[in-house]
């Protein structure tokens, strides 16, 4: 039995495969109709995250940030009702700093944390083709290892203590984060300078100026669909975790910063819950345009 | 006959995959040493842009600025010796209003300019799978097409008139410049923040913090290998046109503008001729640390 916390838009996805693998799931998240999802897909839903955790040997966390994944360990008693020496799996993005204090706490209760960040999107969690970076006890990512390889298709062992994989998902992060905002930042100067939206996007994803975030994002930005599939709110959250690891590790990171600036202008305009295509929307502003 | 006039790292290619196609092809640049490689791939080189011109019905340009090609069509009378109603194709990355005085000056001439720039670097040339941008008549580009198919995987037909075909180009150029400097600045953070380059490199370049330019640019970084492909003072002149295009369509640019400091301040550094991931060289400045 495996339980999941954290049924967003990347936890459910990640549900579906895990259930689709033939793994008993249950799982749990503060909105009802998440939970009812996770029934339609086959899993088991619980009435609260204790309920999930109960007699478990192996739980997922995939909720929002560092602070929920303590509040869930902690104030909700799960640690307490796990299967004793249980895998705690973090896949949420948290600070590298943030994953060592998490695994501290998991040890010192008798468990094994596993920081485990990916990568892909909610289109990754879909199709089960995240990546996986894993820090921590082999013992621990032997447990996970059918869990993980439902999810994803590379896992990445990287080391043995938690922190180190949350590191290069933030490293990471600044790629992801910043070719976000660069792909509006082109989007609109297009349109501003007389290009086809769509024959541009055809032209620069297939070309030198392709990245995953523009391909992925940039036709949100042409429907102006800004249902959250990420929320701008998070890739703040994310930026914020890229300069904290870059100020604790001494690097200068002037275009994470710049980016990070545009979001942040994004979410003050009202759109931190859309979706975060929707930081075109600061562009639009910017140029006095509408794109397209 | 066709004719080239500039043949270095983007140019040669070009014409490599032009003579592979069994098409004639002669040529000249001022070094003398592209001028004995286009002899070594089956071309003929010329003693003057003249010479390579003289009654030819269709000449490519694949100088480095506009500046150059201004030089090439006046200065040494080319545009004189070509055959009448020749078609001029303008592969060098210029401004939008560059290539509409450009286009102007061949007309007057009696003959047609094709504006079309090209993306895909030097592995892009080399393959024979850049993308080619094109605006003007269309009597034109069914003339250059035979060339143009040699040299790429698509041909995208923007418009009749020379101009927009270099607006796309330099919107897209803001994608790579920018995508250029960010995976300088993912990998000196990584570096610094204890991460293995290789295996950074190797999972950046599988997920959603990939871009064409991380992947092509990286390995040059971890090698240390600032061997020219495409030299930084060349991308200090494309985001430039980035910025100069931002400016005439009014669409404010803070991510290319930032960018671009930081490949002048490569250039200040004494980097300016090499190769344009030396980039990382100015992030290991600001780190204090050496990449890898």
């Amino acid at each position: 039995m495996t339980a999941i916390i954290g049924l967003g838009s990347m936890g459910l996805g990640m549900a579906r495969n895990i259930v689709a693998a033939g793994l008993d799931l249950r799982g749990y998240d503060l909105a009802e109709s998440s939970r009812a999802a996770l029934a339609d897909i086959g899993g088991t839903p619980t009435h609260s995250a204790l309920d999930a955790a109960r007699g478990c040997p192996l739980l997922l966390l995939m909720v929002v940030n560092a602070e929920q994944a303590h509040s869930v360990l902690c104030t909700d008693g799960v640690m307490d009702a796990l299967q004793p020496n249980a895998t705690v799996v973090l896949c949420s993005t948290v600070a590298p700093s943030e994953a060592r204090t998490l695994g501290a706490m998991v040890a010192k209760a008798g468990h094994m944390l596993l920081d485990a960040p990916v990568s892909g999107g909610k289109v990754g969690a879909d199709a089960g083709t995240l990546t996986v970076m894993v820090a921590g006890a082999t013992a621990a990512l032997d447990r996970a290892r059918p869990v993980l390889q439902a999810i994803s298709k590379k896992v990445h062992h990287l080391g043995d203590e938690p922190g180190i994989a949350s590191t290069y998902k933030a490293v990471h992060q600044l790629a992801a984060g910043v070719h976000l905002v660069v792909a509006a930042e082109l989007m609109a100067l297009g349109v501003k300078a007389g290009c086809d939206p769509e024959r541009l996007y055809e032209i620069v994803s297939s070309s030198a100026g392709q990245s995953w975030m523009f391909n992925d994002r940039v036709p949100r930005m042409l429907e102006g669909d800004t249902t959250p599939r990420s929320m701008v709110d998070i890739f703040i959250k994310d930026l914020g975790i890229v300069l904290q690891t870059g100020q604790e590790a001494g690097a200068s990171l002037p275009l994470a910063a710049a980016a990070r600036q545009m979001l942040l202008a994004a979410s003050a305009m009202g759109h931190g819950k859309a979706d975060d295509s929707a930081v075109i929307k600061v562009y639009e502003a910017l140029s006095g345009n509408r794109t397209p």
